[in-house]
C-alpha cells in the first residue's frame, strides 16, 4: 500500500484556492500510483477558521467544494479535513471531520473526538465532539483514522484538559493495521520531539505504523511547521516531511522502513519559523513590502534580518529616525546593518517634528517638567513617520518589540508598538541574543554586528538612558516571564526555584499585568512559545490580582 | 422565609475587596433577619476572571477567602459564587460553583452544569460541568440552586449551544419549593425582557418562585446591568432590583407578592449602560480624568455627554484640534458643546505639526500626490496630541468611533482609534442619532446641539469631505451590519430581506473583513449588542472568505 502525504499550506477561508491545492495533490498521488492521499486537519478551509465557521454559508460552501474532491477520487482514497454540519438535534452545530472518500464515493466521516479548548484552541466554541473511533477497510487494510488531538491524550502530553476518552486505546481492541492522523499542530520551540514521541507511543500501543499529515504555513499569529511523519510499528521515525515548506511524500508500507535521525538545531528551526511567519503573513494578505524602524539596536537588527530573508532584501526598507538622544554610533550601525543585509535604507531625523510638537504643547503643559510624555512623543513621531511611508507606498510596518519588553510594557503604545506584525514579540530578550549569535555562526560572517550585540540595550529616549535603569537584568526578567506566563507559577515558587528576591518577582508580575492594556492594542505577535502574548493568552485589563 | 439578594459590583481579581463587600452584605442580611443571603455568580473573584483562573495560587487564595465567609455565616445561609478546584481525576481542573454555607458550616457546592462557550463566554476553557442538580434543605424548604446558564436552556433562548441537559427539568421531579439562581448575565440592548421570561418559564414549570441574583457593574468591555429579580410561581415579576447600581433587596416569601410592571425605556437603559461602562472602567483602574477629541461631530458629542455624566463634567476635557479642513462651524460647535456640558475645553490647531511632517516627509514621497496618507497623518497628529496630554496629566483617552465606522474601518489606526476605551464602538451610527435625540428629549433642552445632529457626517480630512463620499447611507450600513455581524446571515439573505443590491451587501461585508486588522489594535469597546466588535467576536486577520 502506498500512502501519499500531502503537506500543504492552506489559506484560511480560501475554499477555491485550497481546493485547487487539494486537486493538484490528488493528481500527483495518482501519478505516483498511491492508494491513499492524506491531507491535514481542516485542509479545505485552513486552520483555524475561527468565527467564519459560524456562518452557515461558509459551511455550506465547504460541503459544495467537497463534491469536487469526491469527483476527483476515482481509483484512490482521499482523506481530507473539513467542517461539516452536525445533523444531530443536540450539541454544537458543527463537527471537525475527516471526510473519507473512495473511488468517487464518500464512505463517511471521522469526527474529531478530543476537542482542545485551551491556549490558542477554542474548538468547543464551534464543534461537537465525535462519538466513536472505528476502523475503515481501505484496500483490505484495517485503518484507524484520527484528527490531531485524538492521538495526544494517549501520550499524556496535555496540560489543561483531561479528556475522558483515549481514542488510541479505543482503537487498540480493533487491532488496526495502520493509524492515520491528520493534524494542524502549531509550531512551538522544540515541539517536534513531542510530536514524534506522541506518534511513537500510539504506534507501540497499537503495534502498527502511524502516519501523521501536518498543516504547514503561518495563519496569522500561529505558525505550522509541517514535518509530517511516518513512524513504524516499533515507534521508530522512518520518514520526516520538510519543515516550514510544502511537501509531498509517498510512503510505501510494503517496503521495509529504516529509522531516520531527526535531531535538529532548535535555533535554526526558530529562525525558519519566524521567516515563514513573516512570509505567509505578507503573501496571504497580498503584500510584499516591509518597513521597519532601524534603531541600531539588536531587536530591530534581528527583525530586519528575518524580514530580508523572508521577503527578499529589496522588499525591505529600514528607516533610521535619529533624535538628539540617538548615539551617533547607533546611527552608523543602523546604516551598516542595512548595507550588510542589502535592504533599502532611509534616514529621517525627528528633531524638527519633536520640537514643533513640544512647542505646540508647552502652553498646555503648564510648566511641568519633561517626563515620560516627551519620551513617548519621540516614539510616536517615529510611529507616524513609518505609518505615513507605509500608507504612501503600501508597506506593512513590522514591529520590533521582543517578548520581555511586551511583557513589561517597556514600549510606547502607538509608537514603537505600531505595526501590522510583531515579528519577535514572543522571543524573550535573552533568546534575541542567542538568535543573533546563532545567525553569525550559521552565516559564518558578522551579519549582525558584534557592536550591536555587545552594547547595553537602550531605548535612547533621554540622555544616557539604558534599559538597566528601569528593568532588572534580562536573564532575571526572562526567568520570571517563563515561570509566570508559561508555567503559571506563583511568585513564591519562582522566587524559591530561581533564588530571586520574592519582592522583585512580585513587582515584575505586577508590571506584566499593568501592561495588559498596551498589549491589547499591540500588533499580532508570531507565536513560537508555549504561551505567547497575543492569541492564546486572555487576561482582563481591568483587574486587581497579581 | 426572608431572602436577601445582594446585587454587588465586584472587581475582577480583587479577592480582598470583594470579600469586604460580601461580609458587609452578610451583616446587612443579619440586621434584616434574613434567612438566606444570595450573591451573584463568581462574586468572590468577579466575572469573568479569564486566564487568572489558570493560576493555582489564584484559586487557592479564593478558597482561603471562602473560610472568612464561612466564619461569618452564623445564624443564616450564604450562597456565593466561587471557583473551586475539581478534585476528580478527569476533566478540566476547575468548577464554577455556588458555595452553600449554613450557620458556620460549608454544606456543599452546586457546580454549574451548563457552561456557555460562545460569544463572550469561554467557560469550557476553564471549567468542568457540574454533574447534578439536587435540592438543598434550607430551613425546612426544598431549595433548588442554579448558576446563570443552568436556567436558560429551559426557555430555549440559547443560540449556539444545545446542551444535552436541562437542569430546570431535572429539578421538576424533585418538586422544589423555591428556585435560586446566581448570575453574571451581561447587559445587552433590551435583554431584561429575556431574563424575566427565562425566570417566568422556570417558575411556571416548577410551580415555585424563582429568585435571580445578578452581578452589576462593568468589567472591561462587558457591562452587567443588575436588575436582580423575583418571579412568583405564576411567572409574574414581583420585584426588580435596581438597574446599573448596587442594590440589596429583602424578599419575604411569606408575604403574598404583587406583580410589578417593568416596562423600560431601552434608550434610557442604553445610556445608563454606557455611563456605567465608563465609570467602572475608570474607577476600577483607579483613574478619574478623561480626555477626548471634540470634532464638533455627533460621535464625539455623544461620548463627551456620557463621560461628563459618568465621571462628572470637571473630570472631562474636550480637545478641539482644527486643521485647515475643519469647518469653522464645527470648531464653534465643539466649544459650544463643551460649555453646555460644563467640561473643560482646549483648542490645539494641528496645522503647524502637519506642515512640519509633510515637509519632512516630502523628499521621501517622491512627488506622489496627496492621498489617504495625508488624511491619516492629520488623524495621527491628533492622536499624538491626546496621548501626550494624557501622559502628562494622567487622563484616559476616550475613543469616539461608532460601530458603523469600526465595522468598515472608516477610522485611522493610531489616529482617531487611539484611546483606552471605545465608548460607543458597539453603537451603530443610526443609534447614535437616536440616542442624541433621546438625550435632548429626556433633558428637555438642546444638550446635543441640533446643528450637530442635523449636519451631514464628515471626517473633515480633506476639503468638503462627507462620509457619503465613501460609504452608503448609514441606515443601509447598519442594516447590513446587523444581518451579517449579529445574525451571521449571508449576503444573499440580507439583500433579499432588505431589498438592497447584493453587490452592495457583498462590498460592505468585504470591507468589514478587511478592517479586521485595524480593529485588532483598536481600543476595548463597551459591549451593548448581541455581537460586539471586540470581546466575543473572533475573526482571522489573514483570510480570504467573504
Amino acid at each position: 500500500m502506498r500512502i501519499f502525504i500531502a503537506q500543504r499550506n492552506p489559506i484560511i477561508g480560501d475554499l477555491d484556492g485550497n481546493l485547487t491545492k487539494i486537486l493538484e495533490s490528488v493528481r500527483h498521488a495518482k501519478e505516483t500510483q498511491s492508494d491513499i492521499v492524506l491531507f491535514s486537519e481542516l485542509m479545505l478551509c485552513g486552520y483555524p477558521p475561527e468565527d467564519l465557521a459560524l456562518h452557515r454559508s461558509f459551511v455550506n460552501s465547504m460541503m459544495a467544494h467537497l463534491e469536487h474532491i469526491i469527483r476527483a477520487s476515482d481509483g484512490l482514497t482521499i482523506i481530507v479535513g473539513i467542517i461539516r454540519p452536525n445533523v444531530a438535534r443536540r450539541g454544537k452545530r458543527l463537527l471537525n471531520s475527516a471526510a473519507i472518500i473512495h473511488n468517487s464515493r464518500l464512505l463517511g466521516f471521522h469526527d474529531k473526538c478530543l476537542l482542545p479548548n485551551y491556549d490558542v484552541f477554542d474548538e468547543r466554541r464551534y464543534f461537537e465532539p465525535g462519538r466513536e473511533v472505528r476502523l475503515w477497510n481501505i484496500n483490505g487494510k484495517r485503518v484507524g483514522i484520527t484528527i490531531c488531538e485524538d492521538i495526544w491524550k494517549h501520550a499524556s502530553y496535555i496540560d489543561h484538559t483531561h479528556y475522558k476518552r483515549d481514542p488510541v486505546l479505543a482503537l487498540k481492541k480493533h487491532r488496526p493495521d495502520l493509524l492515520l492522523n491528520i493534524s494542524a499542530s502549531p509550531y512551538q520551540f522544540q515541539k517536534l520531539n513531542m510530536r514524534v514521541e506522541v506518534c511513537a507511543k500510539a504506534a507501540s500501543t497499537l503495534n502498527c505504523p502511524v502516519l501523521m499529515c501536518c498543516q504547514v504555513g503561518a495563519n496569522g499569529q500561529i505558525i505550522f511547521d509541517g514535518y509530517s511523519l511516518y513512524v513504524n510499528e516499533k515507534g521508530e521515525l522512518c520518514r520526516l516531511g520538510k519543515g516550514f515548506a510544502e511537501d509531498e511524500m509517498v510512503i510505501d508500507l510494503d517496503t521495509p522502513p529504516h529509522p531516520v535521525p531527526y535531531a535538529q538545531d532548535p535555533h535554526a528551526n526558530l529562525i525558519h519559523a519566524l521567516k515563514l511567519g513573516v512570509k505567509d503573513y505578507f503573501s496571504k494578505l497580498s503584500f510584499n513590502k516591509a518597513l521597519l524602524g532601524l534603531s541600531g539596536g539588536i531587536d530591530s537588527a534581528l527583525v530586519a534580518y528575518i524580514a530580508a530573508k523572508a521577503l527578499g532584501p529589496k522588499m525591505v526598507t529600514g528607516v533610521s529616525m535619529p533624535s538628539s538622544y540617538t548615539n551617533p554610533q547607533s546611527r552608523r550601525e543602523a546604516k551598516q546593518l542595512a548595507d550588510i543585509l542589502g535592504i533599502k535604507f532611509i534616514e529621517i531625523p525627528i528633531t524638527t517634528p519633536f520640537d514643533t510638537l513640544v512647542h505646540l504643547l508647552s502652553p498646555h503643559f503648564c510648566g511641568k517638567e519633561s517626563d515620560i510624555t516627551e519620551e513617548n512623543l519621540q516614539a510616536r513621531i517615529r510611529g507616524i513617520i513609518l505609518m505615513a511611508l507605509s500608507n504612501k507606498f503600501g508597506h506593512i510596518v513590522l514591529s520590533t518589540g521582543n517578548k520581555s519588553e511586551v511583557a513589561l510594557g517597556y514600549a510606547t503604545l502607538y509608537g514603537d508598538m505600531c505595526g501590522g506584525l510583531g515579528v519577535i514579540g514572543d522571543v524573550p530578550k535573552t533568546k534575541v541574543y542567542e538568535l543573533c549569535k546563532y545567525i553569525n555562526r550559521a552565516e559564518k560572517r558578522e551579519t549582525i554586528l558584534h557592536s550591536i550585540i555587545d552594547k547595553p540595550p537602550s531605548a535612547e529616549l533621554r540622555p544616557n538612558q539604558t534599559d538597566a535603569d528601569s528593568l532588572p537584568a534580562y536573564h532575571i526578567v526572562d526567568t520570571i516571564l517563563k515561570g509566570y506566563v508559561e508555567e503559571h507559577q506563583s511568585a513564591e515558587e519562582i522566587a524559591k526555584t530561581h533564588n530571586i528576591p520574592q519582592k522583585q518577582v512580585e513587582e515584575l508580575i505586577q508590571k506584566i499585568h499593568e501592561a495588559e492594556y498596551k498589549r491589547r492594542q499591540g500588533p499580532p505577535i508570531l507565536r513560537i512559545s508555549k504561551k505567547s502574548f497575543g492569541t492564546g493568552r486572555r487576561y482582563p485589563i481591568v483587574q486587581r490580582w497579581g
